[in-house]
Formats: C-alpha cells, structure tokens, sequence
C-alpha cells in the first residue's frame, strides 16, 4: 500500500505546501498541471524533486480554474474534459521527459475528482482521454479513483477501456456505512488525531475500514493520500510512511 | 517545398481565420497551443481538420499572453523558455494522440520566434526543449526557424542537440540585401500584389530570393509560410499550392 | 421604451460582434468588463463608440470565464458576487471617466444573469454591490433584469436597497404562459422571422406579450434587448429602432 | 514623514505576506488590483483591514501578469497603460466604496514603477489616467513616485496635469551618488542591518540620504516604502513607525 501526496501546487511566486519536506516519505506524488495550479517552472521543479527521491510521477490536472483552486465544478461537455485531461496529461509528460522520467497515473483534482465520481459521463470521458494517450505507450497510464465497497462498476468500464485503476483512500477521512467519505461539512469529517489517523492507514492495509458508527467495512486501496501542506501534517506522513514499512515487514 | 500556415488560433468562441477553407492548399498547419490563442477544445478541432486533410501538424508555442496573441517580448530565463516550450508541445502531442496523429516539428510563435532568431540563448533554449522530447522519440520533432543566406551556425547547434532544423521563407515578405525580413514598419515591407507573391515562391522553389534593390540572393527553404487570416489570402494560398505543384512536374 | 444591446466582446485582437454598426440604433450600450469578455483597450474603444453616438453605458458584468464567454455558472459565496460586480463596474466608470462618461446601470451577463434570476442570494448579492456603489454616487445606478409578469418581490428588495430597477424584455425569444422565456433548447424559442420580431416589439410597447400558445400576458418592459452580433441582425435592430420612434410618434 | 507598505498580494488561495501583522504600524497600505496579485475577494479583506486600522489605501495596479508578479516588462501603448492604470484603480476605488472608504492615491507596482521611472511616456501615460479620474473626483488622487534629488521635471508635469505627487524613498536600499536606488544586481544594494536601516529612515526625515560613499545628498520625501513580507521584517516596521513618532516629538 502506497502514499500518495498531491504536489507542486505553488503558482508563480505564491508557494504552498511544503513538497520538499514530505517528498521522501511519499510513494506517489500528484503533480498539478498549470490549470488548477501551478506553471511550466513549478512542474519542472516538482519533477525533478520526486525524480531525486524516486518517488512515481502523476498528472494531477483540474478545472482551468487557478481562482477556485479547482475545487469549483464547473460545466464541460465530455469531450471537453477528455480535451481538458489529456492536454494537461501531455503537457507533464513532455516536462517529465526533459528530465528522463514519466507520468505513470492520473488523479484528478478537486471538483473534477469528485464530479468523476459523481457523475458517470465525467469518469468516462476522463477515462477516454488516459485511454486515447495509452494506445500510443508501451506502459499503459492507470487512473486513480476513490475506493469504494463495491467497485466492480468502476473495473468494467476502465478494463473496456484498457486503463488498470488505481484504488485510494484518505487517511484523515471518515467514512459512512455505505463507504462513502463523510462529506465536509459535516463535524468529525476530518480526522486530526494522529491515534485516530495511524489506527485507519493500520486497518487500510488489512482491508477494511471502520466507519462512523463503529462498522468495519472491506475496502481494497492501493494507495492511502496523505497531505503536506501544513506543518503538523509532514511528521504525520512520516509516522505513516514507517508504520507502513513496518507492516509489510510483518 | 512545402507551404505552412498557422492554424487553430480561435480561443473560446472567438474565431480567427479560417481554416477550414486554407487547410486542402498547405501541407503543414502549425497549430496554437493555448499560450498566446486556443484552448484545448480548439486544439481538437484543429487537429482533426489537418487529419483529414492529410496535412502535417507542427506545434506553435508562444508566450502565455492572450492578450497581445503572443507578439510581445515576454523576459524569461533559459529554463523558463524551454518549460514553456515542452509544456505546450506535450499539450499537443497529447490531443493529437486521442486522434492516432502525431506533431512532428515545432514552430515558434510571435515574438517568441523573433527572440529565437535573434537571441541565441533563446534558440538554444527552445533546442534544448525540442531535444529533450526527441530524447523519448523515435521520429525526431524538427524545429523550423527563419532561412537566412549563412545558416551554419544555427545548423551546428542544432547537430550537436539532435535536432533536425526546417527553414522557412516568407511569400509576402521584403527581404533585404542581407537576406533579413524587412521590418514591417517599412514600407513595401509585405507584397500584397499576387503576381509578385507568385513570383517570390517561384524564386524561393530555385533556391533564390530578388531583394528590395533587385540583388538574387541563395536562401534555401524547406517551406514557405501563407496565411489563412483574410478572405483575399484563402485563393493566394490556393494558387501557390497549384504553382508549386506544377513547378514540381517540371 | 428603450432598445438595450450587448457590446464590447472583443477581446485582445480576437473582434466579435459589429459594435460600430449596430451603436447608431440602440439607446443603451451593455458594455463588457474584462471579466467573461473585452480588456481594458477593447472597453475605452467601445466607450468611445457608445459615447460617440450619445447612447447610455451600462456595465455587463459577468463570471471570470473568458473560455466559457460567461456562460458556464460558477459557484460563489454572496460576498464574492457582491466583490466580482462591484469590481467590474468600478473599473468600466473608471474608464468612463476618462472620457467624461458615465456608467447609468448594471446589467449582469450571461450565466450570472441567469443564477441572478434564479436564486434570490444571488440577487440579493448583486443588488448588495450596485446599493452599495450608490452610496456614492449622484444619480444611482439602476439594475437590468428580465421583466416578470409580477416583479413585486424584485421591486420590494430593490427599494429597500435603494436601487432602481430597469425591466427588459427579449425581442427575438417565444414567451411561455407564465412568461418565462421558453428555454433554448425547446424548438421555436428563438424567433428569426422579422415579421414576428416586429410583431412582438409592437406588443411590448403596449406593455403585452403573446406567448407560445396565444395568450396575452401583460409585461411592464423598460427595455427591449436586440443583438448586433451577425450580418442580419443589424439591419432588424435598424427596423426595430424605426418601429419604435414611429409608435412614440403615435 | 509616512510608511507606506504593499499588501493585498495573495491571490485566490496562495497567500502571501501578513498583512494582518504589519497593517496597525503603517500609515498607507498600496493594495494589489488583481492584476499581478490579488482578486477582488483578496482585495475585500484587504479594504477591511486598512479600514479597521485607519490606514490610507492607495491603488497597486501592476502589468497584467500573475505569472511573473508584475516583474517583467511588458510592452504597451501609451493609451494601454493609461487605460491598465485606470481600470485598476476604478476597480479598487468601486470595492472601498462598498466599505465606505476612498482610494486616496496610486502606486505603480514592480516593473511598471520602474518604467514609469525610466521612461517619460510611461509616467505622462499614468499621470493622464490619473489626471482624467480626478477630473471627477472632490479629492485628487496622488501618484506616489521615487523621490530624487531633483524632481522639477516631474513636478512641473503632474502640476500641469493637475495631479499631486507623493514621492517615496526606501528604507532598506542604498543610493548611489546620483540620487539612484543602487541596483538589485549589486551587492550591498540592499540593507539588513537594522541599525542601518534606522539611520536611513532617521536621514530621511531630515530630508537628506547618505551615499554607498558616504555623500550626504539632499532627498525630500513624503513617504518611506517598507516591507511586511517576512518574518523579520515585521518588527522592523515597528520599530521605524516608532521612531518617526518618536522624532515627530521632537
């Protein structure tokens, strides 16, 4: 089980996060395209920060939306954002491979993340877009979705499509009895309690996760998302990082 | 010798040129990247236009600065160019692979292409993008630039990085004793009678060009650039096309 | 009752619409603000028309989208609605007054026209932005929307505000019996038949309108809005203004 | 003798300086117009807090380039730059007003003070907007420049065009013998030493600056530009409003 961490989400001079910091205890970083955040310069940078830690590269592409964040859901018809994903894909693998390296997933951002999951038509036109650039590699590019209970929905569309998934979960997230993630706005959807926090990266990695009720649920992730962007939050990734190795050392 | 012409520069629902009538007479579309116009729904059907025309795509980066369309000098560093270069022919490269197409050379934009012919670091910058991409191809993206009557040192720099160099005239354009494009700011600096243009394509296909003082300068070309901007120019391009095709047959 | 038209859509180089055709017969210029439309060059150039030929100046503001032309509804607390308008019309009376004009009311441009219309806090967050401004100002500025059958609830909130309201009606779009505009993806929600545009400009000149199925509503209109932005539309918004003038004639 | 600090420079959710730690020691807050920083919620709570501190707001407007923070030189007409400076200015003056307060004076920001201060165009350019706004207002708006040895020439401009000027020295730079901020490029060009930036505030007050050389120029400034973007820097601001007040005492 893999940590994932979305990064370089600076923006010209404005920084954010602290990728430097949590970049060696990460697996996985989610790099931003230049739509939600980020510049040419910032994903350079980016890159060759996880190309020095050996961490796998992904394209992170959101909403053209630097404003929002990306976290706004904004109207596009299908083909716009298969247009939207694969430019964005393209252009972080040509920035990849000035620096030898390659974009090996995709994970959406923000509010295309969750309208992905949302909304079927939106999954599949993301789905086109990886599976339009995977006919021309050798080294098919996977998409990274939210695990849920029950996937198999998921599975069939993207083994038509020729794209293998990726299945994550959130470490700080509470989940509902239906496997959902508690929603935002409600009290004790976030997790601040490191206890709390190690103890459902622990149960992750057997499978299961606990809900807000006290049910244990099967939930089958090949990565957890960790985050970076405060101070507290990078000795949070670290802990996660060696109880993880601790596990698979058994 | 072929004819190129610059493409796709509509952004959102604003329209510029058009090219679909251009696209049957020119055997390369060198198309807007989403930096100085297009956005990647035009890039789409842009692409898909010179599909089915059978017409080469090259990719036209410019600055990021819609507003002046990429014809103002924007200061960069070395690095910058070159990220601004990859990112955008990436982008490219990646629409055109939803579509079983490829680019397969770079042309500079605007002002980006004024500073590339004039600055070298910013040509090697710009060479440097283009190398590293053709790192990871089997086909070697070209980059086209400005013939001149001495292009040695641009062709040894563009040897020692691996890349294949197109030069290109221009059919409307005045060109001065020393070979150089006479400013626009002069008079007579662009042909607007057709004979005359005819004419020019005519000596460019043998090698020459006749300066604004009557000299028969050598400049060899790959390709000369027309334009699709204007109704007047669609039957031009049409005509060269018919010129070249016949001085072709003999 | 005055002809109202949209204007100044261009954007950098990229033109849209036929403004300087079209200024002669309208009364009230929508000028657009930099934000779904027009830069700060293309809003003097419009003032300057709009000036030119005395017509009146209303700020059209609209969401920061330039990609979507506004039209795309993007999520946004009140308080950010309230800034995004005011922004936009402080900066189009800044420009005004450069030229010894004046901003006289605000009409909010595409999707936000439409959220405005839909959801009162959105209303409400408008009407917030232009009271405010007028906390300043001689004359008040007034706000456009669409004219309702009963626009009691609309008249009650901006008198409290303090805000006239200017009512408009569309003269090219079919009305349903509640007086709704017939939505545009229903067949014959948009009239093109110059006979029925002058028709149903005559109607609403006597405070009428005749909807899809025959009724007569009554409609209270300030305002009719006309379009200039194609070959046809021009010489009808000319008809338009000349039925007017002789109705007023009597 | 004031202190005057640029602030409002965060952009959507990238923050950037303390605004909030610097506001009570300063007597002009210079605020971001969404050009090269800010957007018009930043630029809300930015109002809100000078407000709340009783702090003169002064307009920021910069080049349209969040990318490089309105460092780089971007070429413009001279009727582009009156009308960048005018569409800035209305836009923060229309959101003050929503707070009941006023812009009382422009500053140019980044590369667009320097052009001013380099090239006579520019300065007549922003000078022309800001003459054509107070044409309509009670109060003129000021425009705040680099203080020199001699400013006859600019004097003797902005009082023909009926527009005040406020000139500003800085605190932590050094001058040369010409009067002339020492270059960025240089070493020593930039003061550390709090003692020595206490000096240079405690020189200026008494109109005078010391050289790289040890000169004593004579240098009349209204204002003394400082910085609130570090950790450092804060109390340094303190200590300076301190020591003005403390000098004012006599």
């Amino acid at each position: 089980m893999k940590l994932n961490c979305d990064m370089g989400e600076s923006f010209g001079c404005w920084s954010m996060g602290n990728d430097a910091a949590v970049m060696p205890w990460v697996d996985m970083a989610n790099i931003a395209c230049g739509f939600h955040a980020s510049d040419p310069d910032n994903m350079v940078a980016t890159i060759a920060l996880a190309v020095s830690r050996h961490v796998e590269i992904g394209a992170h592409p959101g909403y053209d939306d630097k404003i929002g964040f990306g976290r706004r859901s904004i109207p596009h018809s299908s083909e716009s954002i298969s247009a939207l994903v694969a430019y964005q894909v393209g252009a972080l693998e040509a920035l990849c491979q000035l620096q030898g390296a390659h974009v090996s997933y995709v994970k959406p951002h923000g509010a295309l993340y969750n309208d992905m999951m949302k909304t079927p038509v939106i999954f599949q036109a993301i789905l086109a877009a990886v599976s339009g650039l995977n006919q021309q590699r050798e080294t098919p590019l996977a998409l990274m979705i939210l695990a849920r209970v029950d996937n198999t929905q998921y599975q069939q569309w993207a083994e038509a499509a020729g794209v293998p998934l990726l299945f994550e979960a959130f470490a700080d997230r509470a989940y509902d009895d239906q496997g959902l993630l508690v929603a935002r706005s409600e009290p004790n959807a976030v997790y601040h309690d490191p206890a709390q926090i190690r103890q459902q990266v622990a149960h992750l990695a057997k499978g299961q996760v606990i809900t807000v009720s006290g049910h244990v649920l099967p939930l089958q992730v090949d990565t957890v998302c960790v985050h970076g962007d405060n101070e507290e939050s990078i000795p949070m990734v670290k802990t996660l990082h060696d109880d993880i190795r601790a596990m698979a050392r058994g």
